[in-house]
Parts: C-alpha cells; sequence; structure tokens
C-alpha cells in the first residue's frame, strides 16, 4: 500500500529512503564487482516491459542476461523469461507498488550470476511510485507504449526524467492508432534532460539492434569507470 | 511519493486512511443528498479513461454530467472534457500517485454540481495505488485496454476485486493484437466477486449504449436507496 506525501511524517519516509538507499548501495557494488550492467526496467502495466526482454533474450540467444520480474501477484513474467531462454525469478511484492532495493538483494541470493553481463530489474507496472526507490541499477529504462497516447512524459514528468533511455514499444500499431510519434518525442525532449529515445516493436524485432548496442556501449564505459 | 506497506507504521497507516475515511464519508453524503451518482475511474496510464468519457459526454449532449480529473501533472484531460461539452476541473497531485478524498473533497468547492446527475473522478493512472483510498464513490470502474495484455486482473487483483465494472477498451485494435479477449475475460472471472465487463471502443462507439444503460441502472438503485 502507499500513501501520499502529504501525510507520512516527513522523518519516516526519510529514514525508508536511507535505508533503501543503503542497500542499494550495497547491490551496485555487488554488480559492480562482477561486472554487470543493471538495469531497471520501469513502465506502465502492459507497456511491453516483457515482451522488450523477451527479444532481448532471443537476440543474446539466452546468454548472459538474467532478469528479476517484479509484480504484485503471480510469476507469469519470469516463467515468460525461462521459456525465452534466460535464468528469471520473480518479485512477488503483494500491496506493494513498486520494487525496493531490499526485495532485489533478498531475491539475488537465489540467483546464480555467474557468467551474467547484464541483469534486468522489471519493476511493478506503474509510472509513479517505482522512480523513488533505487535499486542498485547501473541505468533507468522507460518503456511506454505508442498505445498509451502523446502526453504521458509529461503527466509522469518524475519517472521521465529519471529515464537513461526511453523505449517507444509496439510501434507496428502505428498505422492503427491515431497516435502522433512526434509528439511523443517532443513531450519526452521537454522532461528529459537529456533524451535518448529508441523506437522499438519487440514483435518485429524492429529497433532491438540500436537497444542491444546501447547495452553493449553501457556496459563497456562502466567498465572503463571501474 | 508512495511507501511499501513493510516500512510504514501501521498505527500511522490506519490514521491516514481513517482519516481518508472520515472525509470520503462526507463527500459520499453530498453527493446522496444531490442524487449524483459518483464513479471512481482508474486504469493504467494510457488505458482510455479520458477517451471514455468524452465519448460519454458527448452521448449525454454534455448535459447532467461533469468530471474531476487527477494527474501528477498538466491538465490536459479536464481540458479535453471541456472541449467535449462539460463541466471538468483537473486535480494536480505532484508527486501523488492517487487521489485521496481531501483532494476530490477541496476541488467540489470549485465545481458547480447544480443539474448534475453523474459524476466521474478520473484518478491517476495507476493500477495499484488509487484501490486502496476511498473518495466517496457510488462505484469503482476500471479501464482496461486490450493493448495490456491478458492477464493484467491476475497481477494486479486487488484493483480488480474493487470494481464494480471493468470497461474493456479499444477493442477496434483486436484485429491488429495477439490478444485473446476470451483470456481477458477469463482472469477477471478468476479476480471479481461479481464479475461485470463491458467491450467497448471509444473511437468507433461500439458498447457506450451498454455503458450508459449500466449508469443509468446504478443511478435509478441509488435514489430507490435513498
Amino acid at each position: 500500500m502507499c500513501t501520499t506525501e502529504k501525510p507520512t511524517p516527513l522523518e519516516i519516509q526519510t529514514r525508508i529512503l536511507a535505508r533503501n538507499d543503503d542497500t542499494a548501495a550495497h547491490n551496485r557494488m555487488h554488480f559492480l564487482e562482477r561486472g554487470i550492467f543493471a538495469v531497471n526496467v520501469m513502465g506502465s502495466p502492459g507497456s511491453g516491459k516483457t515482451a522488450v526482454l523477451e527479444a532481448t533474450a532471443r537476440a543474446f540467444n539466452g546468454r548472459g542476461i538474467a532478469a528479476l520480474a517484479g509484480d504484485l501477484a503471480t510469476d507469469n513474467d519470469a516463467q515468460r523469461l525461462i521459456r525465452a531462454g534466460i535464468r528469471s525469478r520473480a518479485i512477488t511484492t503483494g500491496q506493494a507498488c513498486h520494487l525496493d532495493a531490499e526485495l532485489v538483494h533478498h531475491e539475488l541470493h537465489h540467483l546464480d550470476l555467474a557468467g551474467i553481463d547484464y541483469l534486468f530489474i522489471e519493476n511493478v507496472g506503474n509510472l509513479v511510485c517505482p522512480a523513488v526507490y533505487d535499486l542498485g541499477q547501473s541505468a533507468n529504462v522507460v518503456v511506454l507504449s505508442v498505445t498509451e497516447g502523446e502526453d504521458k512524459p509529461l503527466k509522469y514528468p518524475t519517472m521521465f526524467a529519471k529515464a537513461d533511455l526511453v523505449l517507444v514499444t509496439k510501434i507496428d500499431l502505428l498505422p492503427y492508432l491515431p497516435t502522433d510519434l512526434d509528439a511523443i518525442q517532443d513531450a519526452l525532449a521537454r522532461v528529459m534532460p537529456d533524451p535518448r529515445v529508441i523506437l522499438l516493436s519487440a514483435r518485429e524485432g524492429f529497433g532491438i539492434d540500436s537497444w542491444l548496442a546501447w547495452l553493449t556501449k553501457c556496459r563497456s564505459a562502466m567498465e572503463v569507470m571501474a
């Protein structure tokens, strides 16, 4: 369950986030020591997060990547990713509307990371709450489907302002929608400090090459830093 | 901002919800006294909540209905509804991932309800948090787009368990999607105590008659109770 910013006393919020940040720092160190580029994958319910990860799993031939899949209930997404050929575990949050660093940390004890270069952490489908909780990721990727309309970046600015990359998905549906792709890109440019956008269709494979190139470039940059 | 159930002390949560329930009861009395059927319209970002309300506004010829439109930022939805011919005001929540009874109560002071039979309260796009907060509504309606896939009811069971009606929207897109409508209906039947579902296309007008019939029937039942 979540609460508004207004009625929860500030010191409790601060304490919760400070504890989360400590665990996130621990997770981040764990990933960096192993050369793992960890991605916090966020987006609305049904925006296509799991479909992107299935396409990614196929593109990598299932090698070198693993995933944690967050949802309130069911392990459907983790099972889909296992069927796509990668190691994957579900994190079921019950009532919680987002993952936190402790949930990720706990699940890491059950996930074999040997030989893994990329860990995808698929957050609960939600364009608000997940943006606030650091999980220890190297990058935030927001998945936005063209079926969601043009003004979501303006309506949910915090999520998009924190995105290192936005994947605009389901572009194969554009011929059947009134959606204006330029309007989506314009809205993203207005809220992202450094707009990076890849147009993608997981179903038709469009954009997957650009997405893999982005991942590879980011992981290389991480290794130079380490 | 929202927090997980785990770290927020229980007595604070209870206090927040108790205060919310008091205000919700006040709002509910306000609606009942005026014969207004108030609907809490919930759903994912981009599920088509505003499009359904635009189609509803047109079907009513703009008469007897009004709307409050919640979003973190922008008054885009309220403006769309005003253009569709009805009284509408935006509630911008800032960081909060849902409306609460106090936000609705405050805005009611600025909305002329004379001659209004139906008030639609369009919640923040979110399949988790809005389900927990009573606004004083007469009914919960959840908008679920066929583009979101088949298993959302199973993944977000609290939202759908509390729904009096689910509008399955954007069905004009079905020919272009792998979505199985039977699987959606089956998932809804597994989590809704009393499954009521209307298939709808706001763009093509399909299902609007059934939706208006449901609204009219519910408001009549409310008047009998009063």
